[in-house]
């Protein structure tokens, strides 16, 4: 007999959770869906030989390993049992768990290019693990919602995931929110005109903390990573970007003679054309020059969203990856996506109260349990209640009518139907509204009318 | 580089697959919600105290273990290495994979307690993984969904359960199934009654094959299993009662003598009464005197369902036990409760070609993309058409026009809207029913209007 918890870093959700998650997910899978994405739904588990090496060294020691079936110890050597963790772990654990859900969707498409309708659009909302130390938001366990084209290298994808945020975080009730824009090439193009090629990658690094420690201590930090004062001194107009709205001009000359760092402006001008050709109300984008996101990954555009008003990371990441499936041998396949953070959704919309008026409510009417024969009387009510569309339960004991609306008030049940031997003789049955202790006598039938009335504004039946 | 694939037993659902299995997991989970039922998710690791010891030796070695991350191996001394896999494992893994449903709702029931609303109603549809050996039709990581009932022992659960199975089945689409229903205290009763209490556990497993290997057989089989031939004398009323359809009669004669096979009588014809008392239309159960499954676990009802017209396994079983939580030191906890099979609900409705038409439809309307202008010109209405409630995509690229078509056929889309210069020109836009090759000529105002008036039937928009 043993006390009972929870691995660290993995949470259970209660139905009060549960709700308000289920709100978010079923959102942003009808927008996804709206946008022509399909459904894909991968294994947990995964062969190592698949996740091994795509995540640099770190993200394979955060994989979480699954021990091979049955004796696994006793096909050791003496030998193996001297090495040190690393080497052992390929011999015992052959599998392990999903650590995001783009490299699965890369194993799928080259696993099923020969029937897939290409471009492929496909979203997928799952949870994922990794054994990183648990913190404050920080998971063990957690959902993504990715969303990626495969298969094209048209800029209509980028637009359309920027409408696509756009019109997920609204539906979700997020207002306030701001797109980040950028595009790798223009990185490399800075990096190309200030005469450091190829360290755009310590540049970014250095650029992105530019909010926090401002300009000197930025220069610093670059000179410390390599690069020289002549660098960081034609590195200066990007120093003035910050307070431009949508630096095109700016950047059109300084990267003048650069010819990825012009396509990089180039594509991030389309998506601006398009965006604006789709009529979208009130863009809420901004190009941010200083985004990369972990850069590696990226080789076009490259997407980040923040709430406004709350002190909440991204709740969402993307841009386009050019060489997505290269690693399992089929090269040349350009996709681009987004991926929706679901925790960091939720505490964006409980900090800001944005969660809608009664989504927490799971029971919409409870018949109480006097006695036997109200019980039987009481039946057909539950049913006629159902087939209207309420979710209806009579309480299953005839205990005292305090413990049964205590649970009615725990359970956050609207409305409780009040049947005794007065109400079985004349049919008229006692409603009473939980919120406001109202209680009104009628038929059945007017009833369910009236509870339905009540909820329909609110809950879709 | 590496050839990618699938670990044993697992699978990818793509998009045709997935948009059937949501039709079920979201009719199911409907159902659930209008009998009341509150949404609970558990994460998919749990540590291995709670788990181990639950599921017997045979569950135990069933369990995926995870192993623990970091130096795992140094903590291990050299007599660990000579031990074998099992005692190393407790050294090396602290989690495991979720096995079912009913564990980890239980070790949620008791750390939570405090704060739930009993008699806690609550569904849970998640995966689970189990390392078996992988055949046609049993994976190692498949979905199960549960409705569990816990915190009292009122009959009115069994027959809301029974109620609920109909309804979901129904709404599903399934209408020849048949509801078996037994009662553990009639199986103890029956033991009793022949002389061989206690021997409820082997009783059933051999009447079990009644249907498959004949009364003959069964009763050498219960001589190998140590009844005598006194014990399987008195037996012979069981098998008259195959052919009886409800054979509350001759049961009530038989156990007259045993108070726990009476009790057992006395509960499922109160399961009937208030099945009855519900007004279901058509019941379709089927008390079977012989249903057990497993056993060790129930102590009153027990549920089992099949559908008829396969040649599937149960697709659904399920129900009560007095002592859920008392493994984790909280006794005195009753529950009852049901699990569907998706797999098997998925088999049954493909092999009867149940699924609604169109359900693999994704995206109802594409615009091809012939130029530029053209692009630019059906970017507003793709907007429009999603605003209508169509998913709705345009074809990413100006490529052959053939191309698109066959794209959108290869993705089932129903309809297509050509757009060219001769179009822009006029307003009249061309629609095409990708299904009978039939084009129409009309205003956008008019093709969206027509487009849902064709789709509104089979699909909710």
């Amino acid at each position: 007999m043993s006390k009972p918890s929870l691995p660290r870093g993995t949470r259970d959700f209660g139905p009060e959770q549960m709700v308000k998650r289920t709100f978010i997910l079923t959102t942003i899978r009808s927008t996804f869906q709206r946008f022509g994405f399909q459904p894909l739904e991968t294994p947990t588990l995964e062969n190592l030989s698949v996740l091994m090496g795509k995540y640099g060294d770190e993200g394979d020691q955060l994989l979480f390993k699954v021990l091979n079936s049955g004796d696994f110890a006793g096909k050791l050597t003496p030998e193996d049992w001297t090495a040190d963790s690393k080497q052992i772990t390929t011999k015992i654990a052959e599998k392990g768990l999903r650590y995001d859900l783009t490299v699965p969707f890369a194993r799928y498409v080259v696993m099923n290019r020969g029937t897939l309708p290409f471009p492929f659009k496909r979203f997928q909302i799952q949870p994922v693990w990794r054994a990183d130390r648990p913190q404050k938001g920080r998971y063990r366990e957690f959902y993504q919602c990715d969303a990626d084209v495969v298969g094209t290298d048209s800029l209509l994808c980028e637009a359309e995931i920027v409408l696509m945020l756009h019109e997920s975080l609204r539906a979700l009730g997020i207002a306030d929110f701001t797109v980040k824009i950028n595009n790798r090439k223009i990185l490399t193009g800075i990096a190309e005109t200030i005469g450091a090629a190829g360290m755009e990658g310590p540049l970014c690094v250095a650029i992105d903390k530019l909010d926090k420690i401002g300009k000197e201590k930025v220069i610093q930090e670059l000179h410390e990573r390599g690069f020289t004062p002549e660098n960081t001194q034609k590195l200066d107009p990007i120093f003035n970007l910050s307070t431009e709205e949508q630096p095109f001009d700016l950047l059109r000359n300084w990267l003048a003679d650069s010819e990825i760092g012009r396509k990089g402006l180039d594509e991030l001008e389309e998506i601006w054309t398009l965006v604006e050709g789709f009529g979208l109300n009130s863009p809420q984008m901004q190009f941010d020059v200083t985004l990369a996101r972990g850069l590696s990954y990226y080789t076009g555009a490259i997407f980040e969203v923040k709430a406004n008003g709350v002190q909440i990371g991204s709740i969402s990441g993307g841009g386009r990856y050019d060489n997505l499936t290269g690693t399992f041998g089929v090269p040349g396949l350009s996709g681009v996506g987004i991926s929706l953070g679901v925790d960091r959704i939720y505490d964006v919309m409980e900090e800001l109260n944005l969660f809608p008026e009664n989504q927490s409510i799971t029971t919409h009417l409870m018949l109480t349990n006097f006695d036997r024969e109200a019980e039987l009387y009481g039946l057909k009510i539950v049913k006629a209640a159902r087939e209207a569309g309420l979710n209806t339960e009579m309480y299953p004991d005839a205990v005292k009518l305090k413990k049964q609306l205590d649970y009615a008030d725990r359970k956050q049940i609207p409305f409780v139907l009040l049947i005794g031997s007065s109400e079985i003789e004349t049919g008229l049955l006692t409603l009473k509204n939980m919120k406001t202790g109202e209680q009104t006598k009628a038929s059945v039938n007017e009833i369910l009318k009236l509870v339905k009335a009540y909820l329909e504004p609110q809950i879709n039946i």
